[in-house]
């Protein structure tokens, strides 16, 4: 898709008259008296718990002291993993189609012969192959959020934010009931206007997404901590012509002596993203924050840019953006004597610089790990104390990206090890680092330690590529029912189900020795059976876990009316079986674009097969025998309630 | 996705509260006095027109007599060319994602060892390798119409039907200035109900896309004639359980003595379309059309599948389709002493037997032929005379595929050739039809006879697999600017240009010795280049005729730097180049998703490379060797006015 060729404008670029893509905000209207949760902070973070609550029709209300919702500028960076969630809400198509799509990045240094112009040292693929079923995206963080408001408008709780509220203070009586949570928000005529209206919420649990000025940090005590050094990078999206010949590329730009900067090109086709790092220009061409302009920008883009020039004939949105490496001890107010009832997420509680551009990705997948932990604890599903894994895992997590990223930017800047230069860096730990780097920034690496929702992984050598702590890695297969190609990973929609996969070992699909005809068998009709145990009476069956096949066998060697009756649900008013449970192998040849067997690349044991659990936040928490039917129960028993 | 569960809802499926999908009626406005086009009737092909002429900014008016848009039932299957033209719109990936796939068809014959009972012959793939990049889908027509009411918003003319308007006549003054032709139209107060309001419209050109009953067709004076004799089938879609182990496929049962039926899954996974061929059902079965209802519906399905039952729990729509095969003698009002005012499309001019499911196909392909013709007169591009070559290419298709329907059929219940049956059918010969059969209905056989759009192929040797007169058979390549592999087929918007590829010889790319640069030397400075000639001043330089090149080499081989400016035109108000306008090969490996290169599957010239002609709507208008300027030339005085 092509657009912005006539200058730059918010909202969804299909319409042809960007008048017509103007959402008006929502209607003004009082806030509820209490909620399940309210969530204070209408940024990625905010509105990506919005829209995976509001899909379990909970009580929720969101609001944000701004106007209306973001319309340009701050992140624009979508890694793999983010894309991979956006399957799970149904929008990433739409994402991919509109994004710009990285597939490579080039590497500008000072020219060796003349130094004080640039030349290229390489272009390298920016994806590894299998990293990820999904792009790498550059995208207006706003359409991200129009993707989500979406998703809330279309949810059982029809959900829209509360603009123009600003939340004073919070207090928490840990023994207030079930309402514990009480919130004042000072109603706003307008962003730069104040009313004297005070409202106040009560609520079950409140959740802090209000970026790095947080006032629900502060009114739960908490500090961000860590480095008191900012890095202040000037951003600016632009509409420029340019001879610099990598201009859709994602460039890395090192001058000699004018300072870095970061090229990224935006959706649309002619739209650009620059980062200047300022601390890096030229001694004598520093300017204090409040004197920098558009064209301070400019002019330092161009220096570091020599030979080559830009030619800017709109600027969209620009700003300096500075940020330190910080993080809170903890992202909720939990205590010895109570569970948490205030949780903080995104910026509230970790701040990126801005190099790893990790602030959006790292922000929604903090949501995405509370999300459905707090609908299965008000919905019943679960007890309270599965709330606890969100500081644990989620901190842990922010702590070793910020770690991580220092370590990085120090050897990215210190020399190559040499025989002049014995401290420098080992250009192979380097390539090491870079590597890693790439899964790092991707969002692919995050592994979550053991836990009552992750398992040591005492049998991980049946699916050695499925690691327990770490995201489902999604690989080809076809479904039996229909014949499709597809990802086993789209199975994985935002609904807080559990997936349980059985992958079959060598014994005929279906036959005696079928241990997945077994595991069925034991689910339907064990006493202990997990799936009767944590089924809600009424709910579909797969609605808490969904079990689902995965055969070694060309797909047409599966007969439909051979499964096992797990495998097909009847669901629903008129309980209708559900035909999808069941996957085979891409036996279509290379040339069609099949070879790619699901077995080898996730290194799942042909002869046993094996049982993997994955959590609704698709990452893998068990993986087991397929007859290791004790493993299974112990394991659920540990997250769910008896319904 | 899934959806329909718990019953069919009209509308976006993405809404849980079905309520929410319901888009209200547009409310009823005066017609205009005056306009472009009038466009008779909201089915597929007059909301296709409506579509394709609103990205014009033309002054168009929709009609339709219906109350509101289409909710439910009416045609199911789209075919791959169908969603080709989709993804012109920019709406294949919504649709593919919301639909059914058809990847495999299954075959059941009555059971050789006990005739009454049914069993499966065989499973066959559905579309060949490489015979499109689109799958073949079902979806409920209604979406579709959704898709291009929503194309029609978006447009800079943002047209909305006019419903609740039956066009009573046309009057057509050939000698009667700019808007020669005068509508009278009747304002219904709703579907059955009349009010005595009429009000007339004039405009320069008239479509009837007003289906198989056509008030326009007889204003014109015209008949459909052909085969009298009527198939009638019985359709229903239905949410149901079954034992039947094909119902995620699309399956083609014969029985012994109970007739014949068709599955077709639909889109959501539960929804299923039969389709029941009544006059083949048992005789002492058959009941009067009147006396016709759902429950005997459901009752020859389940003798048709015995063994297997079929238990419904909701019918969400049924029919009898009862349509012949026939065809007007032309498809527009032309004579001798003038060109054409008034045209017919879709079934308002040729309808087809159910089986071959033709219906919405050929008559979106109807006017996606006439939308860009229409638009070129309109806006003063092309002379009127272009005009003609609609009913010549379209009817000679029509016909074809009539007498194709038939030969089939005849074929299908003809008995195979043997010694006792001499004058049966050949299996060799029948195993040909069946996979013409298959390019048939997924709508790429079509081939365009000569005119002055579409050359004799005097060249065709330089691109055998880009066959002049049928459509542009994508494959896949890399993007230059920003190493995106993708197809090159979807560079094809509806947006009216002609596109132009330019793919590369074996010299090197840009060097003296390029043909692809020569080429836009010409264009770029010659007198005669038709890129100045035809393209209005103030348009983009693509806006008529958009340029692109494919090299052979790796796409990190071309430097942006050494493009032709033609290759990378400035554009919009700004003058931003276009750096989407070259390829390469896609020199990925097989295992990374590569592996195929496009001037060897479409049998394109590696020492001399070629120029392919590709018309507005996709077709291949002509293949001349790199440096026949004046074949070049050639084509467009044919077809485009100087500006
Ligand atoms: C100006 C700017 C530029 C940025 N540029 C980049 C960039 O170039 N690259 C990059 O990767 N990242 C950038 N970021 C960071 C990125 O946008 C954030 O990391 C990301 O948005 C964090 O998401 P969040 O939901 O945690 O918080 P935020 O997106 O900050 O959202 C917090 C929301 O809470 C609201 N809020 C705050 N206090 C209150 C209150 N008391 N009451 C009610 N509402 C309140 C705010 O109005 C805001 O809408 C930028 C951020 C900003 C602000
Ligand atoms: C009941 C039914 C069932 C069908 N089932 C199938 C099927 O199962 N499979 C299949 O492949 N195809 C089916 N079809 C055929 C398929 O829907 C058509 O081939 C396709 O819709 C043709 O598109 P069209 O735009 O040419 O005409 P239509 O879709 O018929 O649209 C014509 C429109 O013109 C309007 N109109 C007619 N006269 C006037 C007037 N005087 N003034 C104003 N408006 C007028 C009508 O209200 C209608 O909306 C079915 C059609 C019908 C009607």
């Amino acid at each position: 898709m092509q657009f912005h060729l006539n200058g730059f404008h918010p909202g969804d670029p299909r319409f042809n008259d960007p008048q017509d893509a103007v959402v008006a905000p929502p209607i003004k209207r009082p806030l509820p008296d209490q909620v399940d949760v309210l969530i204070v902070g209408c940024g990625p973070a905010g509105l990506n718990l919005a829209a995976q609550l509001s899909r379990f029709g909970l009580d929720i209300a969101i609001i944000d002291q701004k106007d209306d919702r973001l319309l340009v500028g701050q992140a624009d960076g979508i890694a793999c993993r983010t894309v991979e969630m956006f399957q799970a809400y149904g929008f990433a198509n739409q994402i991919i189609q509109e994004a710009y799509q990285v597939n490579e990045a080039a590497f500008w240094k000072p020219d060796a012969d003349n130094p004080d112009q640039i030349a290229r040292s390489s272009k390298v693929q920016d994806v590894a192959d299998d990293l990820s079923e999904m792009p790498h995206l550059i995208i207006n963080q706003a359409r991200v959020h129009d993707m989500f408001l979406d998703v809330m408008r279309q949810s059982p709780s029809k959900v829209e934010p509360h603009y123009q509220r600003r939340l004073l203070d919070l207090e928490i009586d840990h023994n207030g009931g079930e309402y514990p949570v009480t919130a004042t928000v000072e109603r706003l005529v307008n962003f730069s206007q104040y009313s004297q209206v005070v409202e106040t919420v009560k609520a079950k649990y409140v959740v802090g997404c209000d970026g790095a000025r947080s006032s629900v940090r502060t009114a739960i005590g908490k500090e961000l901590v860590g480095d008191a050094l900012n890095q202040a990078w000037g951003v600016m999206d632009v509409l420029l012509n340019t001879d610099f010949p990598d201009i859709r590329l994602k460039s890395l730009i090192h001058s000699n002596n004018e300072g870095n900067m970061l090229i990224i090109p935006r959706e649309g086709g002619y739209m650009v993203r620059l980062y200047i790092e300022l601390d890096k220009l030229n001694e004598n061409q520093r300017v204090a924050r409040d004197q920098m302009t558009a064209d301070v920008l400019i002019a330092a883009a161009n220096r570091v840019m020599k030979p080559y020039t830009l030619d800017v004939k709109e600027v969209a949105w620009w700003s300096v953006y500075e940020i330190g490496q910080r993080i809170t001890t903890a992202f909720d107010d939990s205590d010895e004597g109570h569970m948490p009832r205030v949780f903080l997420a995104g910026d509230a509680c970790h701040t990126h610089s801005p190099k790893a551009g990790q602030g959006l990705n790292t922000s929604v997948m903090d949501t995405w790990n509370l999300g459905w932990k707090l609908a299965h604890v008000l919905t019943g599903l679960a007890n309270e104390n599965i709330l606890k894994t969100y500081s644990d895992e989620r901190r842990e997590y922010g702590q070793a990206l910020i770690d991580f990223d220092r370590e990085f930017s120090r050897m990215f800047s210190a020399k190559p090890k040499s025989a002049e230069n014995p401290d420098g860096v080992d250009p192979a730990e380097f390539q090491r680092y870079f590597q890693l780097f790439g899964e790092y920034t991707a969002g692919v690496s995050i592994q979550y330690r053991p836990s009552i929702m992750v398992s040591e992984g005492a049998h991980q050598s049946l699916a050695t590529g499925l690691t327990v702590g770490k995201r489902f890695h999604s690989a080809p297969v076809v479904r039996q029912g229909d014949a499709k190609p597809m990802q086993l990973g789209h199975c994985h929609l935002a609904d807080g189900a559990y997936r349980v996969y059985a992958f079959a070992g060598n014994a005929e699909p279906m036959s005696d020795q079928c241990g997945v005809r077994a595991l069925c068998e034991f689910l339907a009709n064990d006493v202990n059976s997990p799936l009767k145990k944590y089924t809600p009476a009424g709910a579909d069956a797969d609605s808490v876990i969904d079990v689902r096949a995965v055969f070694q066998q060309h797909h047409q060697a599966v007969e439909t009316d051979t499964l096992h009756p797990v495998l097909s649900p009847r669901k629903g008013k008129y309980g209708l079986r559900d035909f999808e449970k069941v996957f085979c192998v891409d036996s279509r040849p290379e040339s069609s674009g099949g070879g790619k067997n699901i077995y080898d690349m996730r290194g799942i044991d042909k002869k046993q097969g094996c049982v993997v659990i994955v959590r609704p936040d698709q990452y893998v928490a068990e993986v087991l025998p397929l007859d290791d039917y004790k493993g299974f129960c112990d394991f659920f028993s540990n997250v769910l309630l008896e319904a």
